[in-house]
């Protein structure tokens, strides 16, 4: 087994006792940190920074030089993926992501084909080793990947969208159509995981961002079905250690209880639960991970040190928490805020 | 008691049996239909529109002209009350409301009073009476309210937000003078929803379209607790009728059994619960209005069927199914599928 000097957040996702709750933050490298607004900058643009391996590898490491953070995770983007694929990904400068070339007409659709990850997404297997030796078995490394659907919502809209109209018309009106965008993003994002695994994560996370714009019923068809695929796709051990599997379904509560059964091994709570209500519903099935509204962190020390113990509080003295945010942390966050975070997570003692 | 031609929209809100589903559609008087586009360009504005009680009447009559629908909704904005409390509303071309002058500074929120809805909302009044007499006991009027945690984060964010920045600043670090805002905001609606009874409206309903962006303290907290206070002291009676209120939580799915002890009659469903698992949790507490995925009416008039008669055999043979979207109907919407989806409801037959 390679050495961990802390290994308590891989614990944490398969239900091990930890000796005290271990704390990551979604975009934990990011723009509320002046030291990675200046890497961005010497970058050129966020797209030039996801595909230079040293830097991508510099902003991961930065808020861990900062804060006690028990894990590390890949700087990178979902929508590498689709860009691998050709849709040509984008960022104009104060707007979110864009897709030179949307799925829009059937012929597009039917010549998707998942990508090498070895080849076309290089810079991100190369990232990850170099992250793994940087971090020199200090904390474990997550790789991640967007959600079938949460992919295939940006490549038919081509952006992000307030009201999904058209990856919606096509999912009612050509399923046949949505499947087959499905079937191969998942072919995609199973390799992609499994390539940052043999690079050298030691935990992987999809993200189901937009799940939560489903029905109930769309939901299972749509994303869930996928996400088992994808969870049964996965590498299940690497040097001798497990490689636990989280899944992060946005505005997910609704559903919790049938993604404890997709074969994950953890799920992401957003902050919209009660985390101590989601523990009995999903019970020894799976660890959990959040919930803190980001929000929060607005707030003084003293705030987010109650706000912190109230979720730890409400998690109970069970084994299977890693605290995290319910959605990623906001770049107004004052860094303060997170060292009170961190600070209040390690030495928080249950009620 | 007033005549009503049609009165299974204001027995199902009752859960007393009614020969047929009733069914009418959120936003149904809107942009999706060509006369009320043409009747808003003459207008000039929205808010002129909203504020010309002819021709709110006008288009809020406009959808039961083409459409067999059950019930009308008094066409006006949630925004009216902050408008009336002094903060300016407008309408930038092609943007969201925003207000001129959002509540910043203590001072603002402390001057905060609740408006004269005989006064300052004069204009309300008038629609709904012009309405009630051009319905001629046709079909109920139904009038509306946003709820206090939805109209005050307007109030501070000054307009939409994306993450609730300021409001929720506001909500951990200064929770006194955030209750002060919610507890004006809740006396200006209760006697703003009781005027509009006054007036003439036969149901109230009242939006928390931005609940959903709280915790589940936070959503006792901030929203359940005025919404509770909103029932309590809507008017019971009138016309020797009983005036059924309506809440309508927006992402609400996770806090339904909260919201069913609340003292509403009916609560609005979105579309990401099945609407037979939500019917399970409330039992015969309240009647459930909607929830049918807005995007749906992209489809075809057979797959629009399909969905509307999985919506209806979800809830079952019960009383207590008021049929709705569950949102706002899209601009984008064909009236065709409003027509088919219509038609759908209205000769469902059970399985």
């Amino acid at each position: 087994m390679s050495h961990l000097d802390n290994d308590s957040f891989l614990r944490a996702l398969l239900r091990e006792p930890t000796p005290r709750t271990p704390i990551w933050l979604m975009r934990q490298a990011g723009r509320y940190l002046p030291e990675y607004r200046e890497t961005r900058k010497r970058a050129g643009s966020f797209l030039a920074l996801c595909k230079t391996p040293a830097l991508a590898c510099e902003v991961t490491l930065q808020p861990l030089a900062r804060f006690d953070l028990d894990a590390a995770i890949l700087f990178s983007d979902i929508l590498t993926v689709p860009d691998a694929m050709g849709l040509g990904l984008c960022f104009a400068e104060g707007e979110g992501p864009k897709f030179e070339r949307p799925l829009t007409r059937e012929w597009e659709i039917r010549n998707l084909a998942a990508p090498d990850p070895c080849l076309e997404l290089r810079y991100v297997m190369d990232a990850v080793a170099e992250i793994r030796r940087a971090l020199g078995g200090s904390v474990p490394l997550i790789g991640f990947a967007g959600s079938p659907w949460t992919l295939a919502c940006y490549m038919v809209e081509g952006g992000a969208s307030a009201d999904y109209h058209k990856v919606k018309t096509l999912a009612y009106t050509r399923p046949d159509l949505m499947h087959h965008i499905l079937a191969v993003t998942t072919q995609a994002v199973t390799a992609y995981l499994n390539a940052q695994i043999e690079s050298g994560a030691q935990a992987v996370m999809v993200f189901d961002s937009w799940g939560g714009a489903l029905s109930e019923a769309g939901y299972q068809t749509f994303s869930l079905a996928y996400l088992r695929q994808i969870a049964a796709g996965l590498t299940r051990e690497r040097e001798g250690r497990r490689v636990p599997r989280i899944a992060f379904a946005k505005g997910g509560g609704l559903w919790l209880e049938a993604l404890a059964t997709s074969g994950f091994d953890a799920l992401g709570l957003d902050w919209t639960m009660d985390i101590g209500r989601a523990r009995a519903l999903v019970g020894d099935r799976v660890a959990l991970q959040g919930n803190l509204d980001p929000a929060v962190l607005f707030a003084p020390p003293e705030v987010v040190a109650a706000e912190a113990g109230r979720v730890l509080d409400a998690f109970g003295p069970h084994p299977g928490h890693v605290f995290n945010l319910g959605h990623g942390i906001s770049q107004h966050t004052p860094p303060e805020s997170v060292a009170a975070l961190v600070e209040a997570v390690h030495t928080h003692r249950q009620k």
